[in-house]
């Protein structure tokens, strides 16, 4: 049986292009005594492996040279000989960008497709969710009436940023790319505003957003964008940092606005997720209702193939995704 | 009885000039019923006084025009009819750039002389050791065998900063502007190192100061000197930042790695010790033992009478003293 397997073939010099991957075959291995074979359905593609692909000092190591590519997956277990697994389960885990993996199962996590379909598992039921969920509740800490302002919020971390926002009773406010964009975010995910950076008005649309002030801010871009959150933060606001895409291609995104930190009596707090398995379990139940009760709701984009996941993520870097970005193998 | 008053004139355009101040002479008006007449003998010229003479949105209201300039004092009571306060006690409080005082002794403290000098109350055992005792102890959290980095570290609260991560067995790393300033601090205060910020040598320098990375910064200056130290910072490192005096006269101090604070995981909190008064009694507490045994050393740059006050403060925002720097007006 043929894998198709993407390897990272060389690392970007500033934008990523296809060529930076390689898409090889091999031949499926049997499974061992205590192991699985299973198929991947989805591939999740995530901002992180941009940072990845490159070399430098991180809190990860690098992905290595000629390897597969490093991603989270919904797999069906096609074969077991481990008794944790049988055929036709569904699991949760880091196959990569692979159609096939035999592995001995640690670390994967069985998910139930009746309530839930499985791609949400890689969005707001799976780690964006939790990233969302983790920032948001233990950095964050909003206030009922309090007002949030989150970026990439048509993406799949800041779209749940600002749902969870408005359960908690706080004013949510996005930041996107586009109008289309902001008008996903104020429509279907209920935020109460939406600002586009793109849009000449930016600074003037964005001070009208938060008549208020800023309380929390869910911080997945950086640079300008942070600048605009920081001029209009309320004394002893949160910042949860959780990413800085403005900066994946390697352009300097100062900070600029540093006197309102001090001012301000800011907290900053840069996070990873996967740091703090110990909440996983209570975030993933708590996001697990709201999806099911619809009180969360989520958009994909979704390419299809295995061979598409390169050109796919390349436009996820560059915002063309809406919400979830997804690869659909099967 | 005529006393000397130093009023703010106007709001200074960039670098303070001795023209932004203006001194005047009034009457000393009689101690009504449940006052008490003070006589400043010690008045304490600190970096927050720059902030408050701008008119600019920040923490505390701006300094009022043709008003005496506000500033921490000690103070001997000369006459009083409040049965809290005799003639002879000692008074810490906040008369400002005057001679006399009348006042209901409201957020006077009563000090004791005859353990430690008056003047240690305007510094290791006042506001500036309590900033350093707050920022270190309940942000930055040091634990034994990290390394901390304190900017400013002649200063008034950097000074203290170091060795009271001394004590808690950390390694203490200064940055300062000049030879001399750093002599005392890694001689007399008894850090490990310190780094002279003005060297041509100073990114090597710095660098060799710091072998195990970075676990606390305390941030008196902003700019590139946190940027140094956003450069080596270890992972969950903390930033208390306590003061930018790098933009004190309107230059951009952006955070240019902001970078480091994602990826290293790293907390930044802004702080103003006034806000924090429930800590006050231990932290004072602490500190006064720690001088009163020699424990924590200080330095001083005193500058004689109170005309002397507009010109010593120019000269502390340019970084010409050594240590705190007060003016003796008796």
């Amino acid at each position: 049986m043929k894998n198709q397997q993407i390897l990272l073939a060389r690392r970007p010099h500033g934008a990523v292009v296809e060529d930076d991957f390689r898409m090889v075959e091999s031949e499926v291995p049997p499974a061992g005594e205590g192991q699985l074979l299973t198929r991947v359905r989805w591939l999740s593609l995530d901002p992180y492996m941009r940072g990845r692909m490159d070399d430098a000092k991180s809190y990860a190591r690098p992905q290595p040279l000629d390897e597969v590519m490093i991603g989270g997956t919904v797999a069906e277990v096609v074969e077991s000989k481990n008794p944790r697994f049988k055929p036709g389960d569904f699991v949760v885990g880091m196959a990569g960008w692979q159609q096939y993996q035999v592995t001995d199962g640690a670390g994967l996590r069985k998910v139930d497709a009746s309530l839930i379909p499985l791609s949400a598992y890689l969005g707001p039921v799976g780690m964006p969710g939790v990233t969302a969920w983790y920032g948001l509740t233990q950095i964050g800490k909003p206030k009922q009436g309090e007002t949030l302002v989150v970026s990439a919020a048509a993406g799949a971390v800041g779209s749940v940023v600002g749902q969870l926002a408005k359960l908690l009773g706080c004013r949510a406010v996005g930041v996107a790319g586009g109008k289309a964009k902001c008008d996903l975010v104020t429509g279907e995910l209920g935020f109460d505003a939406c600002v586009d950076y793109k849009a000449e008005s930016f600074r003037a649309d964005f001070k009208a957003a938060v008549p208020k002030g800023i309380d929390v801010v869910f911080e997945n871009v950086g640079g300008a964008v942070l600048d605009a959150s920081l001029a209009r933060m309320n004394a002893f606001g949160r910042i949860a940092l959780c990413g800085l895409v403005a900066g994946y291609t390697g352009q300097p995104i100062p900070i600029q606005n540093s006197r309102s930190l001090l001012v301000n009596r800011l907290l900053l707090q840069g996070f990873i997720v996967a740091e703090h398995m110990e909440l996983w379990p209570q975030a993933l139940a708590e996001l697990g209702q709201h999806v099911a009760a619809k009180r969360i709701r989520y958009r994909e984009t979704i390419a299809e193939g295995l061979a598409s996941a390169p050109r796919a993520f390349i436009g996820m870097l560059e915002g063309k995704n809406v919400g979830k970005q997804l690869v659909k193998l099967v």
